[in-house]
């Protein structure tokens, strides 16, 4: 038993899907989960994520005093009202983690709220996710062999960071780490860029008049390609406003490869077009041949 | 028996998938296969896609003369060379359709090369592929419940049209048509932009000199959206400039709304891009459960 007491703040597929790692391996003792409608709390209950459970409009911040880690899993844009709710009531020994998309802008509301609570956050990021949401939607092996990035601070605890590692290799992932303006960097270009430019693809076609003949026509191409525009307009609001700066930097870049494709269409240049095509083909059976070991599909 | 004998030109995952296709059905007598290496000849050969085969180096155009249908399944800039070479050697009954994904090109080279025989031939578009490619990679299943699109000409002879629908219909396929400049726009839409896209976004992160660190940290969002970049290059280079027109103005079209989405998130207009995120989500949301009967995964 690695964690007596979970207090899961957001009991969605992310945190829920944590809890029920846990509790598959064995890792946890008690799971308290606290979340803005009951509906969805108790949907965890009856599925066994949480044992316990809190509305965010009930008194909830004494469930931090005993918790050996509390794990903040709802959106992005709710962590500056937790981080001040909790700053009092963490206990001594209580390790704060995350699950955040973007790491600058919540280390700042940490660094804004937490005060001398600050070495017990350790500012995390899993990367896993399917495009549905809620408690409904946790499943225990969500994390297999996923990564998780910690982005800790010169102050992080390192009682802190090992505790919070130990509670993610406990739901089968790999921990690793990354400098925060680094993560957000990086994750512009792999997922909040991608995303961003599903979404306009989708919305410029359902904008159409006649668009209905297009969607018709749509096949499995379409389908994968925009599979992550399903997704919640909610979150991925926020991550686009959190990691603005670097997200803006990536729309700009793209855009200048696009306006360079384009180029080389319009003037008919066969022989650069199928070239940066085989650049892209090559270096994506390379990255799938190295994607090791495979990857459970999404639920 | 539909077809007593069928000439498959380019006996790959396309053309080869067709054929094992009908043959499964009992819907064929004999295929003839036609294609520019032995090597993948004989591939189809030993994996019972083709019963003959001959290297478009020695001569074939004979095998025409007494084809109930002849498949045109190359690249698409093979196709005038095909037609000038097939021209003269059509038998009086034969029907000649095409696989290409573009079809205003294509029945331009027809009417240049075709000449008396221009109604024989049924422009089509079989709605399906995988990013594998080569007889290797032929499986008849192929085009369960998928799309395949006429556009028919004025001059297109009605027998020769239910001859290639029947064909289609025994490969398990749905059979629909569109004008030709009709089927170009929609699939510039659809297909060929995402493509586009996403050639672009996987060549410009593979320019960078610290492409592996982006990389290791794309996951399921990324495989998705990025799958078809893992496409043929030279294929899509060929649609690429078959489809120029329609396909730049799909590029500017969304060029412009990209931009629209970089001013809200540069502005901060949370509600704006949340608002633009859930039209394209719920779009997306819809289509997926319009999309009946369930089509079978991409092998």
């Amino acid at each position: 038993m690695q964690i007596r007491k979970l207090l899961v703040v957001g009991v969605g597929l992310i945190g829920g899907s944590c809890a029920l790692a846990l509790k598959r391996a064995a890792a946890v003792g008690e799971v308290v989960g606290v979340g803005r409608t009951r509906t969805n709390l108790d949907t965890a209950r009856s599925r066994g994520v949480v044992d316990r459970s809190l509305t965010l409009d009930s008194p909830w911040t004494h469930e931090a005093a005993d918790a050996d880690v509390v794990l903040l899993a709802t959106p992005v844009a709710q962590f500056p009202a937790l981080f001040a709710a909790l700053a009092q009531h963490l206990g001594r020994d209580t390790a704060m983690t995350d699950a955040g998309s973007t790491k600058q802008d919540v280390i700042a509301a940490a660094r804004e709220a937490l005060g001398a609570r600050l070495p017990s956050f350790v500012p995390g990021h899993p990367i896993a996710g399917t495009e549905h949401a809620g408690a409904a939607a946790a499943f225990p092996s969500l994390y297999e062999n996923r990564n998780v990035i910690l982005t800790p601070l010169p102050e992080t605890s390192p009682q802190a960071i090992a505790r919070v590692t130990a509670m993610w290799k406990a739901c089968g992932a790999r921990v690793g780490t990354l400098a925060p303006d680094r993560h957000d960097a990086v994750f512009a270009a792999v997922s909040h860029l991608p995303h961003v430019l599903a979404f306009t693809l989708v919305a410029e076609l359902a904008a159409r008049p006649d668009a209905a003949a297009y969607f018709d026509h749509a096949a499995s191409g379409f389908r994968d390609f925009t599979r992550i525009a399903g997704s919640s307009p909610e979150m991925w609001r926020d991550i686009a406003l959190a990691n603005r700066e670097a997200l803006l930097a990536e729309i700009d870049g793209y855009c200048d490869a696009l306006a360079a494709a384009r180029t080389l269409i319009s003037e008919g240049d066969g022989e650069a077009l199928a070239e940066m095509f085989a650049q892209a083909s090559d270096a994506r059976r390379a990255w799938e041949a190295r994607r090791a070991p495979p990857v459970p599909e999404d639920k």
